[in-house]
């Protein structure tokens, strides 16, 4: 049995005491063991501080950039390998491999890309020196600086690779070293790319640990430049933020958590349109890939009154094509979920769901293809439809993170722009319209609750990758429900693991010393 | 006996039960009493958001902006009567009045003036549009918008009118609704601006409320577009912070807490120089100005060893002069510290720093001039040094909130540095030295651990306000025990009360939507 190391304090470490076993989804065949007891975790921050933070402020934004990029060759030089584990581990399609390994070396390759930009500078100057006093010589310079501590990074079990490289290529450009928590469900991944790195030499000694297995006291340890992102559950959410680093010491943190992502078909539709086509495409793909299990699926789809039962139906035929089974089989072209526990999730989801609203697929019996009898954590593709969603309870407050999705129709735009908002916030709403006036009534009645609105019409509709695919330009993440946080967005993800300060002073002087 | 009502639901509600008392600190006259008892601060925020939120909303950034200069008119037109009411609830001398009072008129005209600039809009853009895709239509264009929620503004009892003054700007101007809630033991300044302003019908209602008094359970209705802006103390800010809607409902807070703010005196220093003096003027006014009671006051004193003791002794000799007293009595320079558990607490900070320090001023008999004998919560200025700072341990982790600070000497640089940055984080330090290296060392060394550098220089020693001073071009905040907020900064003071969202689309319907 494969046993998965930690990295910690420069060197592979395995935990002691009885560990977790990893399985295949698809059939709960055991892969790994991980454990991380008796780790010392406050020597593993206090080394990553203090070598890995050193090393990386001594480089420039220029010379980090080239850290990630040497990541992202050597995860996309891995690929096939890599592709094949998130395949056994993970329960996904190829095709949902290449979403995660692929998003993890285009995100740290693009953050690679902007280095360049940043260039041979050690701090970002925020905005221009502004004049402070009646004379022009007094001015005032903001500044991102690298926070001296470390940057630890919780990361959800649905994406394992690109969970790791985004906010790797965030932190590690800002300046900051990083200790990488994968989900231990899910972690082979994760364990395989740090293996890479740390084999191939590419990050300076501290720069880069990694937690294979639970987190312990972990976060016990952080003090007051150290950062804590975290994706994942709204419970476990609270739960850290509560935690005394945070509360009493500053600890800055990041949650990005629940989401009840809704897609809305514009007032103005027409199903013989490109626009519509779009929708159903995206709808029945973000419902359907990494088997829902996407913090940006759509989970609420809102159309107008007269067209509601038509969506429904085309959603429902489109459904049916898809093949759930295990994703090495011919043809299967959606996998189970992740864990045993996940399967209960979304069947008690699915449940409360069914109290209020209409399934319409995703009630009948379930052979998956490939897969041994009665084992796997399998569960069809379930299409609710909900008449009266102003009266619903349950589909706009959980979120079921799986192939689950309901339909609901609206009266009118400001009627889709208050069920949209009954979600409590949440990452990301497309919006599919032609016409300018819905757009505008509905995007920006719907954006202060949302991290990411994204408006679909005719001539992009070809364009566009679907709501569902994160893009490092713009921000993701959230208010309310989602999380409260924001990561990537180009240069506005290093602002997280930067502090910005105010430099006040003789404008000669400081252009001096802010010169590199 | 004057009764502070608040303003809640578009209406003066008093408290019923046992009202606190307000009394003038320099001879503990009652002045006046306040209540919130049996108020309904539930119904209180839903008014602020339905009523103010929407009202704010409709009104595009210059226009809001117009509410922010009429608000600095009307505070600056009744500036006598709020200097004489600060004078007696405050203890501040008429200069300490003025620098609260014009504080909170300057902070609001500025925003007024940036406003302006922003003019006709009810979105900012933030940044340019990025092409998203290999053609050039799909993009990503991220955007401000106001949270959809109220502000609610718990204030420290060092500055009531410009606490109020400043977070009231940045939140209006963003199209928040704001629920002020003053520290009740000097809220008489405050209530009175709030009472100008709801005479002079300047807001839309619901767009401005008070707490006048205790909070009782104002911040358990807080919700998702909420946001909670806290000045004061870090253990009250701990408790805020664990509060279910921060931990479960991501309310967005932002914490300015304690804050162990340095001077430091450049290894260049030479006490002939202008640097030099404007060095000891500085510290002399920062550790008397308010009588030592402002978050950005300076604590400790670096010196280079061989200066250490002559910059001692000068400003011995400088504090020597301060005559402590009424404020309203003549000659007075320093009133008396603002409340009795004030006083308390800086006398035990006082002992705290003698068992590790020697006291070279404040140790002799006090008699405030004007003062009834045996009355007022009055404390000398009180100067510490101690020869061997790495090895104490009070004065980096102690904020002692009165008249106090303590000189110390470094042997190098690199050392300033690091006894600098064992104040845990902090809100400003300023560096007094001209020589650019030596500014390089040490403001950027210090720079991740602050809100604020200071660096002043021989040609700009006549033009700055000092680091006392906030700006409201420049960032207000810092991390660790500073709280890890940020507030002012010009128009990045808008950030805490938008949303940014991303929105992504074709280029054409992006620019036409978002003209507006």
């Amino acid at each position: 049995m494969k046993v998965l190391a930690s990295y910690v304090s420069g060197a592979w470490v395995e935990g002691k005491g009885k560990p977790q076993t990893l399985v295949n989804p698809a059939n709960e065949e055991p892969l790994a063991h991980a454990s991380t007891e008796g780790i010392d975790f406050g020597a593993a921050l206090a080394f990553a501080r203090k070598k890995g933070g050193a090393a990386l402020r001594a480089m420039t934004y220029g010379e980090r950039g080239e850290l990630l990029r040497a990541m992202s060759r050597v995860i996309h030089g891995n690929r096939d390998p890599l592709l094949d584990l998130a395949m056994a581990n993970g329960g996904n399609t190829r095709s949902d491999a290449k979403f995660d390994v692929d998003g993890a070396s285009g995100t740290l390759a693009f953050y690679a890309e902007l280095a360049k930009e940043l260039g041979g500078r050690k701090v970002l100057l925020d905005g221009d020196a502004v004049q402070l006093a009646r004379g022009p010589r007094f001015v005032g310079q903001h500044i991102l600086s690298p926070r001296r501590g470390v940057a630890v990074h919780v990361n959800a079990f649905n994406f394992p690779a690109w969970g790791l490289g985004e906010k790797a290529a965030c932190a590690l450009l800002a300046g900051m070293p990083i200790v990488v928590k994968p989900a231990t469900s899910t972690a082979i991944v994760a364990h395989r790319i740090v293996e890479l790195i740390v084999e191939a030499k590419i990050l300076p000694e501290g720069a880069l640990s990694l937690v294979a297995g639970p987190p312990g006291d972990l976060l016990d340890h952080l003090t007051g430049e150290d950062v804590l992102s975290f994706t994942g559950g709204g419970s476990t959410a609270a739960a850290l933020r509560a935690g005394a680093p945070i509360v009493h010491d500053s600890v800055r943190v990041n949650v990005e958590a629940d989401s009840l992502n809704s897609a809305v078909l514009g007032p103005d539709a027409d199903a013989s349109s490109d626009t519509y086509n779009a929708f159903l495409r995206d709808v029945a793909r973000d419902m359907t890939q990494k088997t829902g299990q996407k913090c940006t699926a759509i989970r609420r789809i809102f159309a107008p009154r007269a067209l509601a039962e038509q969506v429904a139906e085309d959603l429902r035929s489109r459904l049916q094509d898809v093949v759930v089974g295990d994703p090495t089989a011919d043809k299967v072209t959606m996998g189970p979920v992740a864990t045993a526990s996940q399967l209960r999730d979304v069947r008690a989801g699915i449940e409360r769901l069914a109290s209020e609203a209409k399934r319409l697929l995703g009630d009948g019996p379930l052979s998956p293809v490939g897969a041994p009898a009665g084992k796997g954590y399998f569960v069809p593709p379930t299409l609710f439809f909900i008449d009266r969603p102003t009266e619903a309870q349950h589909v706009h407050a959980h979120e079921v993170f799986g192939p689950v999705a309901t339909v609901m129709p609206y009266d009118s735009p400001s009627e889709a722009v208050a069920l949209v908002r009954r979600g409590g916030g949440g990452l990301v709403t497309s919006v599919y319209a032609d016409d300018r006036a819905a757009v505008a009534e509905l995007a920006l009645g719907i954006a202060s609750a949302h991290g990411r609105v994204v408006v679909t019409s005719a001539k992009i509709a070809d364009q566009t990758p679907g709501p569902g695919t994160v893009l490092p330009h713009s921000i993701h993440g959230g208010p309310g429900k989602a999380g409260g946080g924001e990561e990537l967005g180009g240069v506005r993800g290093l602002g997280f693991y930067s502090q910005r300060t105010a430099i006040q002073g003789d404008r000669a002087i400081l252009e001096a010393v802010l010169a590199s």
